[in-house]
Formats: C-alpha cells, sequence, structure tokens
C-alpha cells in the first residue's frame, strides 16, 4: 500500500489567508525555517492506478496536480481517483467534493449522518449528480470492515480493508439544529484503521478529549504507521495567539503538550512510527528551530508534510 | 484602480483535474505553448490597503497566497480584503466563500436570489457567521449603483462604484425546484460596470445569447477595459472533446467564433480594451501556436491570465 500525504495543515492552511500569527507572518516573509502546508489530504492504493482519497481537502486542486499519479494523461485518459473516504462533516473534510464536480464518477464513503448533512440540507453537493452514473455513495458503519478494490482481478490479496472507528467528536456549527438533533453521536467523526498486505496504518486527523477518542488511540498503538492530530500545542493556543476565545480541547482536539496531551499517550519504546498531521498554523512545532519542534523529534515522532509518502 | 487577475479559466480550471483533452494532456506533459491557469477571480482597489474580489473562485487561497498585496504582514495584521462580490450563484463563483470561514468580518454583495440560494438551503455557508462581528450581506440590484469604500476618508474621488447588469443567465442545475420556482429570473447572473477615478470597467464572465445579454454589450464596448465570457471557441466544443453532451449556447455561454459569435460583436477600430477571461480547459485559443489563438490576437483581443494586472 502506498500512502500520499497531499495536505498536512488543518482547516485554514499554513499560512492562513487572514492570519498574521508570528509563525504566519515569518512564512510569507521568509523568516521561518519551515514549510507551506495544505489542509489535510491524504491519498491511499495498493494498485497504483486506483486511488482513494482520505478526506476531501478544500485544496484539492493544487494537491492532486502536484502528484502526477493521481492524474489521466493522454495514454491513460481515466482520472485514477475511485473514491473519496470522509472522516467527519467538518469544512475542511468535505468542501473538496465541490472541486471534484466534473461529471466524474467514483464513490464517497461516509455515515449515514455525514451524508445526511451533506444531501439534506447543502443543494449544492447535487453537482455531483451530474456525472453519468451519478457519483454513488456507501455507508460507513462504526467498526464494521469494508473492503475498497475488491472488484480488482489483478491483485485480490493486496485489497484494501477500512476499520471505522468513532471518536465521538463534535457536529460542525454550520449543522442546522433541526437536522442535528437527528444525529447519531456516533457518527460524527471516524478515525480509520486501514489494512493491507498484512500491514496496518491509522488516521486520525482529530481526537477529541474522551473515552472513545481514548480508546482509540489503543488501535493507534496497534497499528504499523499511525497519523495523528497534531492540531495545537497546547490547550489555549487559539487564545494565546489570539485567533479564537475557545480551547483546543473545547473544538474537539487533544493537544499535544502537558501531563494528558497526545504524547504523553506514547511511549517511545512502541515500534509503531507515530507522524502528526492536521497542524495548525498557530502550532510552534512548525517552526524548526522551536524548542517545541525539538521536544516531538526527541520523543520520537515526525512531522507530516506535503509530498510525504510512506510505503506499506 | 488596480484590477489584479487572479485566475482566468472557467469552472474546473487548467488543467482540469479529471480531463485528458489535447489541452489539458499536453499541458501536463511540457508540450503545450500555453500556462496554467486557475478559475476566474478578480481583486480590485482603489485605495492599495483595501481590497474587494469579483467572485469567490474554488482556487482562492493559491490565488491570494501568489498576491502579497492581499495577505496580510506583521506591520498590517488586518487583511486587506474587505468584501466580496458576487455576480451569480455558480460553484465557481461562490465555493471560494467557504475558504474565507477563518472568522473574518467582510461584506458580500449578491442579489437577493444568489443570497437565498445560499442562506436557504446550504448550510455550509452558516460558517460565516462564526465572525465578530459576522460577515454581512448587502443586495445588489440590477442597475442600481452602488458605492465601496464610501467610508475611506483618505480618497472619497477615488471611490468604486459598480452597476450591476443582469444578463439574464439561468440558475444552478443543484438550486431545489422549490427555490427555483420563487427566484427572480433578472437576478441570476450579473455583468457588472466598475467605475473610479472617471473610468470604466467591465466585467462579464459569462454571457448568454438573450437579448440582455445582447444589450450588456453596449455597456462593454463603452467601457475603457472589458473582460469577457471566453468560455469556449465553438458552440459544440464540449461535444468534440467528449466532456458533454451540451452545446456552449445551451450552458449560458455564447461561443466566440462564428457568425454570431462574441468575437464578430466588436470592431476592431473601438477604443474599448477587450480581454478575454473565464476560458474553458478545451478552448484552442489556450494552444498559442493554434490557428485560433492567432485570430483572437488579430482581432485586438487579449487573453487573461493569472497574474495580469490592469492600472485604470
Amino acid at each position: 500500500m502506498q500512502v500520499k500525504i497531499l495536505g498536512s495543515a488543518a482547516g485554514g492552511g499554513f499560512p492562513q489567508w487572514n492570519c498574521a500569527c508570528s509563525n504566519c507572518a515569518r512564512l510569507r516573509a521568509g523568516t521561518l525555517r519551515s514549510r507551506a502546508r495544505s489542509q489535510t489530504q491524504l491519498a491511499i492504493s495498493s494498485t497504483s492506478n486506483q486511488w482513494y482519497l482520505l478526506g476531501a481537502s478544500p485544496d484539492l486542486p493544487t494537491q492532486l496536480a502536484a502528484a502526477p499519479d493521481l492524474c489521466p494523461s493522454a495514454e491513460s485518459p481515466k482520472s485514477p481517483i475511485a473514491g473519496v473516504i470522509l472522516t467527519s462533516a467538518d469544512v475542511d473534510s468535505v468542501m473538496g467534493l465541490l472541486h471534484l464536480r466534473e461529471f466524474e464518477t467514483f464513490t464517497i464513503f461516509s455515515t449515514p449522518s455525514v451524508r445526511r448533512i451533506l444531501q439534506d440540507e447543502n443543494s449544492l453537493f447535487r453537482v455531483l449528480e451530474r456525472a453519468r452514473p451519478p457519483v454513488a455513495w456507501r455507508d460507513l458503519i462504526p467498526h464494521q470492515r469494508i473492503t475498497l478494490d475488491a472488484s480488482n482481478p489483478s491483485s485480490p490479496s493486496a485489497s484494501i480493508q477500512i476499520i471505522p472507528i468513532a471518536t465521538h467528536g463534535s457536529y460542525p456549527d454550520y449543522v442546522s439544529p433541526e437536522l442535528r438533533s437527528t444525529l447519531s453521536a456516533d457518527e460524527a467523526s471516524l478515525a480509520l484503521r486501514i489494512e493491507a498486505n498484512g500491514n496496518a496504518f491509522f488516521f486520525a486527523p482529530a481526537l477529541a478529549v474522551n473515552a472513545a477518542s481514548h480508546a482509540a488511540l489503543n488501535d493507534a498503538r496497534a497499528s504499523d504507521v499511525a497519523l495523528l492530530d497534531g492540531t495545537f500545542w497546547t490547550d489555549d493556543e487559539l487564545q494565546s495567539t489570539h485567533r479564537s476565545n475557545k480551547t483546543a480541547r473545547e473544538i474537539g482536539h487533544l493537544p499535544l503538550s502537558g501531563r494528558d496531551g497526545l504524547l504523553a499517550h506514547f511511549d517511545s519504546s512502541k515500534k509503531c512510527r507515530k507522524i502528526l498531521i492536521h497542524i495548525n498554523n498557530t502550532n510552534p512545532i512548525l517552526d524548526e528551530d522551536s524548542a517545541e519542534h525539538r521536544a516531538v523529534r526527541e520523543a520520537g515522532w515526525e512531522i507530516a508534510y506535503d509530498g510525504m509518502t510512506i510505503d506499506l
């Protein structure tokens, strides 16, 4: 299985269009040792000619253009993108579906609740029905394993299996109160355990502070590679950088540092390869000269960047 | 007045993510004399520190990042974007509003009908209400002049005036039949005449084949600079490139060539500076070695590109 990290930042990207925090201002001025990052987007494949997207980032067109394997060509004119797997209804996870409106047929995998948010109160997504046949939807039910590209006769043993794991995050603020009251709590946000060729890969761009997310960390530790929520360094990061009055925990992200932070949940001796992703523009780990960046690396973690690839 | 052309392609951009037409395949392979173009996006200003966006393109983040004047900095930490003027509810005209969701206050100018499409049946746009104060909406009524940045005391004479002109295009296919039946025909699509410092600039990314669009061409000819619908070269372009079964005219675009095409509506002796914009990936004028490209240039037209600027 190949995993391409097409985007590694949290919502808004890095730098963010309206932000002049220390990280964003210095990156624009060329005085920060770091690199620009687009909003979190992964692509996975076990066959090289058929790819699945994890999430649908707002930055998808530039992300796809930067990955020739994901583009059609004169020799192979059909888009190699077979499907999109959604982990939540957050804008930075679903907006990219609108980029994929150009009369192309593929499959969207989501929980029934996420699907209802997009189909029942957002008519824009009807643009996906213009393809012939229209884009197909398939349900992701927490803890029910599904198989991707099972119909690929050339590599049946390499088929990808996905186990969705409920992390009990919140539904986005934009969802109407009427619809929200009818949605299942365990369908709001998912982590994904992805298996192929006997290897396991774990993806959780949002880990909340709750029992379900804590339990998901057990699955992360048991995987060969885990890409985990690296949004914030401290709980009060948005307040101290004047971006918002809310804490990291209030908006559904376990911070990295501190006694109960994400890093403290992992023993450095474990064999799992640990990579932080969905990194917010305010996070000091983006500054490669910072103490926080050093602390993360010394704890045995990698920091995802756009263009990173993983072979499993 | 400064006009920045941040994007110059039609919906989907050039190359388009799922397209292997001759233009897209050759551009990716590096064998076409042309350049990549993002989806049509303009920014205008009469003050240099306050900008208005015309349209809200799906490619807005990379377009803004490429224009340092439109980004905040350590010295000037407030975003210089004061407002967004929408010409239709097409996905490639409104999707960029979702990129602007990061708690920033600005003003959206649209017809009441376009506003209802976004507010009444697309809950995603509620993300714009998170700013303090929330994003404000202001009505554009066909043929009613409005003044932008009138409150700018440093340059009252340089304030920008906008006259919206109804072009009677169609509402997008995604709009529900229930809502569609209540919308005004003259609020579906606008051309904009924009005046500042005694100069007039005309912008019409979509010109349909109807009396209103033909009348708008009179306003275009009477302007100093006109950026006009360059989507398709021929009426059957989408059919001959296997992209769709519809004609250019059926989807609301007057083609460039032919006896009644856009080019035939302009006399080469006219003083108006004429520029084509909103160019579809299939359009042969994108190939700088093509006969069609040469014909356009010989008829006195320019072809917009990303990064082009106009001073008026």
